[in-house]
């Protein structure tokens, strides 16, 4: 699908860009991304064994990589000189984030105020794109959730990247970086870590369905999630290095929502697997945290950057399947 | 003022409580009210240099002290057993935090998570009221303000205190503590730090007015506070102990506001003082955190808790100022 991003980074041809959490999911794909449009990228990654980040998800690309938490003393060297900075490191767990608050704290909050200070002092006027969640808005009052809604986050995760969301703003107020939050929904797509639980619950779905295993849902199975595919937020990132989103927090999302029951079929449907989907009851301390239905208002997306999702959840549930079909080590446990 | 104490905090006569920061301005006015009361009482406080705690503020009662930071492994043992824990420890400077922003966060938020870990631990179930700031609210869209005002802090300091107190409420819905958070506007009383530049505009100006300095005020000097006597603070804290208050987050706040003229004029009448009044611009460092005009709406603790504020500006002045004229180390520079 890579050649649907070329509008949106067409404009990075030849800017020099630093992707933090290059090697994870979204970041990876969006080096990728970044790469193909003649971007100077380069990559730092603290390679956390939790969090999914994998060297083998630049094969194919050339990029230099500082393998480094955020407030390493050796990243303000690694950007100078960055023109763009596209901030997704960082523990996406909710679960960790109940087990070890203060790692959780330490990755999210701590580590990203130290990166903030490093770029006001080597890089003042950059550009950053930090990617947060819908997890800040906690329980919706209203669906959809648009950028107003109330922000109370109902895990340590969300209390973090809010937190985190807020200190790159107020960078932007007091100390003339120029910073963009981008919220995001549930993302699917190629280069996920599938191995392990904690990181969502798309990539266990993908891994149980294509290794013929039966899912089991919480509750009712009904809970409705808008699911990206992960080159819609690469477009979206790209669109949101324009001069008008400079201190605009946005969200990302689908026009459409689907409950778990439905994105499951659709795996199932995309793999012809034999997979059965079981309902089973809440475990007490996720139900404690659960959100309940989502679905975000991505109008100011939309009015902002002419942003638009572009790929539906069967065909990008197809685009999937069929890329970790052909590289399987996504799928096995080493 | 302290016979008016009595009817808030009546119900905690031998109830164990510990308040951290119970060295500090509001935390040992509220020691010397519960020891009043006669509740069993303990002190956690780091005597951090900068922050204005001081072991005279306890001058005058028996209580047990841990000079000790809230994420040190003493706490524990110090805690157990408590049934009510203030927690005022903290830092709250707005321009420390923006000079040593990290510092801020690991006074403010890391200790205080650590903090709530361990109280979960060891005194599950525990009352915890916590004193926050109208500074979360960050520049006021509509004046008053109320609970249901965005949460856009313009500095570290807020978006730590914000963090702070969302770590608290989480706590409550998923661990069994149970929290209650109290913003509050500018408090002034007896037992304030007035050496220190950066606590808070009243001090500064109460110190240079009995000291008979000129006072300067940033741009016209009509920016409205509501100020409030730390006396109707401690009385709030006491009636926040109830049941009913328990998950809740309140404004606190009085029925006026003043300009920071009309303040400073009070203290000059009420100390008989020559100073004059000089107006300054704005240092730039400091017009980028300003908030502007404040008055909370503190009908939810009206209703919820039955608190209003008793004390006039005028008559809370006379009886700071009188204060500080019995007590001259305060307004020395030993």
């Amino acid at each position: 699908m890579l050649s649907s991003y070329s509008a949106e980074l067409a404009g990075l041809a030849g800017a020099r860009c630093v992707v933090t959490g290059g090697l994870g999911f979204i970041g990876s794909n969006l080096v990728h991304a970044l790469v193909a449009a003649g971007a100077d990228v380069r990559v730092v990654d603290a390679l956390v064994p939790q969090h999914g980040g994998d060297r083998r998800n630049l094969d194919g690309v050339e990029v230099e990589v500082l393998a480094a938490d955020l407030a390493d003393v050796r990243v303000a060297e690694f950007v100078a000189g960055a023109e763009v900075v596209f901030n997704l490191a960082g523990q996406v767990s909710h679960h960790a984030s109940m087990v070890d608050p203060l790692r959780d704290l330490d990755l999210n909050v701590r580590s990203h105020l130290a990166f903030l200070e490093t770029l006001r002092r080597v890089v003042p006027g950059c550009r950053i794109v930090l990617t947060s969640t819908r997890q800040v808005y906690g329980r919706p009052e209203r669906i959809p959730v648009d950028e107003l809604h109330p922000t109370r986050p109902v895990d340590i995760n969300g209390i973090d990247k809010l937190a985190c969301e807020q200190f790159h703003l107020l960078y932007g107020t007091v100390h003339g970086l120029r910073p963009t939050v981008l919220r995001l929904t549930n993302v699917y797509g190629p280069r996920q870590n599938l191995q392990k639980d904690d990181l969502g619950a798309l990539p266990v779905f993908i891994r149980r369905v294509m290794n013929g295993e039966p899912i089991r849902l919480f509750g009712t199975g009904e809970q409705q999630r808008d699911c990206l595919h992960v080159d819609d937020v690469v477009r979206a990132m790209g669109a949101a290095t324009a001069d008008r989103a400079v201190g605009e927090v946005m969200n990302l999302g689908h026009e459409k929502s689907w409950s778990l029951r439905e994105i499951v079929q659709a795996i199932i449907d995309a793999s012809g697997s034999p997979s059965t989907i079981e309902l089973v009851p809440w475990p007490s301390e996720l139900a404690r945290i659960d959100i309940g239905d989502f679905r975000a208002d991505w109008t100011k997306a939309a009015e902002l950057l002419g942003w638009k999702p572009s790929v539906e959840l069967a065909d990008g549930i197809g685009d999937t399947v069929d890329f970790y079909e052909r590289h399987p080590w996504y799928r096995s446990s080493t």
